[in-house]
């Protein structure tokens, strides 16, 4: 474990949460980032139970690194810390969203958002004119 | 493979976008999908390379169960369709941002988001008001 990571005053997290969580064969769960009031996705990350915890009581963004083993704590090293705002958590128990305030970029390579990078090609989709309903603009109309 | 899936030309997925996933030991990137301008988090899936190459290339959001081991159509049996807008890859290839519109609820219990119902508790964060830079409000003038 990093040894940056804050001491918090609870040993662990809540017995109810800890209930509510479906991990994955690793123990994580996902955690999409996302800048309160803008809504714009930073980043997608991974929490094992102690970075939830962390996450949950001291306001800053914690995930565990599946590549090193460890975690880490938003920001300790680049300074672009997460203050966390909200933590909600999905319907099946496999993702938290986690809404914060970004201080600088939240990707490693300096982009604002780790999504800002590589768009791929996609064919946009549109429902069939024939069944657009009322109040709904027609395929054709749609701007893109 | 469910049979809902709509047949596509291409036999898969171009080898120069399968180059860039970094996919976990089950062979899946995570999905998250947000409604499209206004920046909503709607749901996160899972996808393997075929759902991502029917996801690219039909204009509809396609996704792996990994409890049920089959590709699926999100909207074919509820109708809730997602008519993708765009697709992003992030920096490290583990993870797609889908922006979509999204025709009712995303979420199987009827919900708007899947990530409507749960709220857990949390520790807001702040910046230390002796670390507040200019032009940005102090810790103690926050709102929330």
């Amino acid at each position: 474990m990093n040894t940056d990571v804050p001491t918090v005053a609870q040993p662990g997290l809540a017995p109810e949460i800890a209930a509510l969580l479906k991990r994955d064969p690793a123990g994580l769960v996902a955690a999409v980032v996302q800048q309160e009031a803008t809504g714009e996705v930073l980043m997608v990350g991974w929490m094992d139970d102690t970075a939830l915890h962390h996450t949950l009581t001291t306001g800053r963004s914690t995930f565990y690194s599946r590549s090193r083993g460890e975690l880490w704590v938003k920001g300790e090293t680049s300074g672009h810390r997460q203050w966390v705002r909200e933590v909600r958590l999905d319907c099946d128990g496999d993702t938290v969203l986690v809404l914060v305030d970004q201080e600088g970029p939240a990707c490693h390579t300096g982009d604002r958002s780790c999504f800002d990078a590589r768009v791929l090609p996609a064919t946009v989709g549109l429902p069939p004119v024939d069944e657009t309903p009322p109040g709904r603009p027609a395929a054709a109309q749609v701007s893109r």
